[in-house]
């Protein structure tokens, strides 16, 4: 059976896997394994891979931060600083580290890829372009060790200028990369309309992945980091926090930490209609893992899963520094549309809300705390349009939420289990927000009680894993 | 001490307690009794007071639906009818009943004013210059039996032509209605810029008595009728639910059945800021009963009250007929205001909605399903603007209501009691909606689940008497 013929696989390595020459040897001999389906027990091709620029290593920072520093230094130098090369510095280290992997693999490419970089720098590239040469290097040092065929991301990732991803990228990436050969495309970064690179910030390699992804319409795409997938929750607060197995897009969204940050809009808004499974995993073998075993997998990001009918709960977040803007007004309820009034002023003022719930006569409008606009203009525009008999403002607040599919259809039980859990640990005020056949549920609580809320439901749902060892 | 220097009272009586002679005398009875304050212990006095045209009495039917219906046959009629007087055949029924009160309170006014309204009518009044004649007339039977003063409505109470009390309404009421004399004002209907007679169609008489009450600057006000006071809810469900003896205007307002339907924008917006404070309470005497106890009070509505320690939920109130419409697209919540962009479409297509939980992708509307607009359409614009990844409508939903100042402190506590109550009686799914600190917590669940629901609750949080005689 040819290459062409299986189903394939798009791979990234992130910064933490080829920190170093060990890391790039692991990263290849992964991309060599053929790894099993999980769900319909087929061989896979790993076909595309990602790389991203090599991570903190020892005492030596991110690559990417180097180069960022690099410009900084450079941009900001007086003449005579430029004459005296404060900024080689830093450079030095970025070209010590690239040096040393260069050297372990036997590959000759990198003195003449770093002179690039540095002329770049010094002859006035864009900031943009110098932090993305990270993933350049890397990539083309992936490329010659395997033996692969290196793609420039800017030849194969296009941007509108409005940030939008361009759906001829798809086309692009569909008719440009074959299963003749391993492709190897730098991460992070794309071109603009106007022939610039353009890096994104969020979400980083993890997005040229996605894209990478659906456009050589891959079977599943890979994560490849340091820690093993994802967790129930934040394993810093409850270390012994569940390994989850299988999770889908829309519950590791409302998670969103221990592991579930990967699952946001930029980098599983390309594959999310599409359905593409993403397999998040470590390239570390330690206990229980083996990158190299066909067989291995992390979590399983899906688009729908089988939810055990004994199964509620599947992970739970915490959030904090959140503010409630109530505004009462007898009558309210009565005039027509009110509420979409008093959101649009919100709009206005560019404050994007958390949830929103209501009574009769009263909305409280609870804010993430991390808005742009001012919070001051937005309840004097209130004040003056709406006339409110009363309009408060409480700080302090957090949010506590249990996220699960198994939740939708006994949601009931788990509403009684969880108050009366968080009843029984002495927290004695929530709000509640849940829409009918949800798979999250939200309760608001004071901030300095989110740790102990979130520890009181993992025990509630039996999401500790008394297994996991005690550091 | 003067009439004049005690604290006022403006009364209103309802149809059922001037229902017919016996009622008006009763009602007069009550307008003689000064009672005590419950509050200060003063004693106040009655100055004001509202009439409603005659409700119900054995087969006939309440005045001002007989009004309506001689007006509509009268306008309808062909010429061949109208001088058949077709039209007269209801209107005996009004003549008859009016007689009668007049004869047995010994009033010679009514055949006088059965005729301005009869030859108003076949004049070409308006219809609701028809309507209210009920009141019109009550109000100059029941002044001339007191001997008090009759001031028509149209003199003191004015409205805007976007339907709005005229804040000058207070003026003229405050200076022409003395304490020398009971003054009585037939409710119902105001006079609008144009000199029209308008009705109040939502809240009718109590929106007067408000008005006058406000006007005379009342230390309480007072709406006499059948029923004493309000129950924690609708005693056709719960025959035994108990009788509340004081409620602020916003849990009222939360609870909105079981009596507490008086409380609403229209009737007690005049007063609210301003906290008068309002009792509902029954003019026939019975069990416990005595309307002319000047120490007999129905249930005090009051801005605030004082909540025991041990009380959590005061009344619950049950809802049929809500829709969810579900809106899901995956990043949609990092989509900058489009909450506000969602419910703008709501609003411009005239449904309002009741509450709208949201998760980090969707939003769910939840509507009462008594809109005005069309659904289709505003969903076909939230398709083409918003281009969800799913747009779900539910339909056969409902809501319950738990609602109590004593909730504000102890939400956790009513929230895992009420769940777990919920849960035992079977109800497996629920949307939850509940802002921090608030009065009212909803409970979205199946549209068949809500009469069960609420006699749950009632048990939960006892709300059943068991002393109420079971009928």
């Amino acid at each position: 059976m040819g290459n062409h013929e299986r189903g394939l696989i798009a791979s990234k390595f992130g910064g933490d896997s080829v920190a170093n020459a060990g890391g790039f040897r692991m990263a290849a001999d992964i991309m060599f394994v053929d790894p099993i389906s999980i769900t319909t027990g087929e061989q896979l091709y790993r076909q595309s891979v990602i790389l991203s620029a090599p991570g903190k290593d020892g005492n030596s920072d991110k690559i990417t931060n180097l180069l960022r520093d690099t410009f900084d230094i450079f941009t900001k130098a007086s003449e005579f600083e430029r004459r005296n090369k404060v900024h080689r510095k830093v450079f030095d280290q970025i070209d010590r580290r690239f040096t040393q992997i260069g050297l372990d693999l036997g590959c000759p490419l990198v003195p003449d890829l770093l002179n690039v970089v540095l002329e770049g720098i010094e002859g006035g590239r864009s900031r943009q372009w110098t932090m993305s040469r990270g993933e350049w290097v890397s990539a083309q040092i992936f490329a010659y060790f395997i033996g692969g065929k290196f793609y420039d991301a800017v030849d194969l990732i296009k941007t509108k200028n409005n940030g939008e991803i361009s759906p001829v990228s798809y086309e692009i990436i569909r008719s440009a990369l074959t299963s003749n050969v391993k492709n190897v495309i730098p991460g992070y970064y794309a071109e603009d309309e106007d022939g610039n690179v353009v890096t994104f910030e969020r979400g980083g390699s993890d997005v040229s992945l996605s894209i990478v992804g659906r456009g050589i319409d891959a079977r599943l795409i890979e994560i490849w980091k340091k820690l093993n997938g994802m967790r129930a929750t934040d394993p810093i607060l409850v270390e012994d926090a569940k390994f989850i197995s299988n999770i889908t897009y829309d519950e590791a969204r409302e998670i969103g930490i221990g592991g579930a940050e990967v699952v946001n809009k930029d980098t599983v808004g390309p594959i999310y209609r599409q359905g593409i499974p993403l397999d998040v995993k470590s390239s570390f073998a330690g206990k229980g893992i083996n990158p190299l075993d066909p067989n291995y997998h992390g979590t399983m990001v899906t688009k729908t899963r089988v939810v055990d009918p004994t199964e509620r709960v599947l992970g739970i977040a915490g959030k904090k520094g959140y503010l409630a803007v109530d505004i009462r007004k007898f009558g309210i309820n009565d005039e027509y549309g009110v509420g979409a009034r008093i959101l649009e002023i919100f709009r206005k003022h560019k404050i994007s809300y958390e949830y929103d719930p209501t009574q009769k006569d009263s909305l409280s409008i609870m804010l993430s705390g991390k808005y742009n606009g001012t919070l001051d203009e937005t309840l004097n525009e209130i004040q003056s349009e709406i006339d409110p008999d009363r309009l408060d403002v409480t700080g302090n607040l957090g949010a506590v939420c249990v996220v699960g599919e198994g939740i939708k259809d006994n949601s009931m039980e788990v509403e009684a289990r969880a108050t009366a859990a968080l009843a029984r640990a002495g927290i004695k005020k929530a709000a509640l927000n849940y829409p009918f056949g949800g798979i999250s549920m939200t309760f608001g609580i004071e901030e300095y009680q989110v740790d102990n809320a979130i520890r009181t439901l993992c025990n509630e749902f039996s999401l500790r894993d008394l297994s996991i060892k005690k550091k």
